[in-house]
């Protein structure tokens, strides 16, 4: 019975489902769906109107951590450590990571510049925390993929976007450590396949829509005309 | 070892795992921290500055879904279901319930009353959500406790202690079966020994020192002055 993922092209939360599914090597079908007009079938099986889903025959399951978590637990290629603890501090490292993907979010959509410069301090905070725990190399647990990894990648990589209209996001004194593992993440073969080629392009053209304080960095002229703010 | 948690005293994620911890019949230990006044030490171990914490020794574990996750796999009496599917799907209406904990939460802290009303129908919503799936009784799967409705239980707690200074907020007709579980769960012995004796005290002192707009259905009386807004 082949996978089949939910997906909104420029979503970072189903990049972390692909990544893991890419690096586990499980074929699997996308369904690409348009969230400003999502069809009914996607709303009757989406209780949050959000992506992924990941649909096993008859059965769907929602959240991309926890869809990771099923993936991990019904293939091979083990991405979880062995010992029950360091499981779990992978899976609370993976919750922290949620933070980070959503105040790399609301640097999309925040249109007054000094939230933005706000929220730009929080996700330098939040590098100061990861810089903290990250003793191995090159990933998080060391030598071999996991999770954590899977989960991270795609906002460093949004993150990489802004910085490359907006200029430095990390510290290179402090983030030193976050720095060299975000550059080994980005540099992933699993990472290219869990996106569309023109995600750059996408993303650009997202935040052109969601006209945050960020979107100013942006070519007015390659965008067009600002329409009326859309989160999609 | 012993486990020991780290709480604050009203905190509804941290009893989502003292229930866990009641139901399979661990010993652990409770710290209570403030949190408008956190110690240096707590601060140290907890990147995100919230509870729950788990302390395993030397190790840390943070985020209540993680901990529980940790317990459910570490000791015995099994709240997920055997099947990978269905404990995935178990997973994903945990997820969900932090979406309904934070429309909880957001409830408390609203000042303005059209955003408060707005908010109370986003929980509807959800409710409305929950209701297509809840086919078992009279817990989330059954007969036996799961994690989902440890998660949901503290919540709804809430939820009632808001009801008995506002009125009804569940809608008899559309969220019947939501009813009869959430009734279920209140009813848990776990659940009573998940907080402090005097919860709900404690909660309309929290949403006192809130000043959201439901603090205006408390007694002024009784609370004294208002102080400046704050979360905890």
């Amino acid at each position: 019975m082949k996978l089949k993922v939910v997906s909104f092209k420029a979503c970072p939360f189903v990049q972390r489902v692909l990544i893991v599914l890419e690096c586990k090597r499980i074929k699997y079908d996308v369904e690409y769906i348009d969230l400003a007009a999502p069809p009914d079938w996607f709303l009757a099986i989406s209780p949050l109107k959000k992506v992924p889903l990941l649909i096993v025959g008859e059965d769907v399951i929602f959240e991309s951590n926890v869809i990771n978590e099923y993936i991990e637990e019904r293939y091979d290629n083990k991405m979880h450590p062995d010992s029950l603890i360091k499981k779990a501090q992978n899976r609370s490292w993976i919750e922290f990571g949620s933070s980070v993907s959503m105040c790399t979010f609301r640097l999309t959509i925040l249109q007054d510049k000094s939230k933005f410069i706000v929220e730009l301090e929080e996700l330098s905070n939040y590098f100061n925390q990861i810089e903290k725990v990250l003793v191995n190399e090159p990933f998080f647990n060391g030598s071999s993929l996991s999770l954590v990894d899977a989960t991270y990648a795609p906002a460093f990589q949004r993150i990489d976007f802004i910085e490359q209209i907006y200029g430095s996001i990390y510290d290179k004194k402090r983030h030193r450590k976050v720095i060299n593992w975000k550059n080994r993440l980005l540099d992933l073969e699993p990472l290219r396949k869990s996106t569309v080629p023109n995600i750059k392009e996408l993303y650009y053209q997202l935040l052109w829509t969601r006209q945050g304080h960020i979107s100013h960095f942006l070519d007015e002229e390659t965008f067009g005309n600002r329409g009326p703010q859309s989160v999609y």
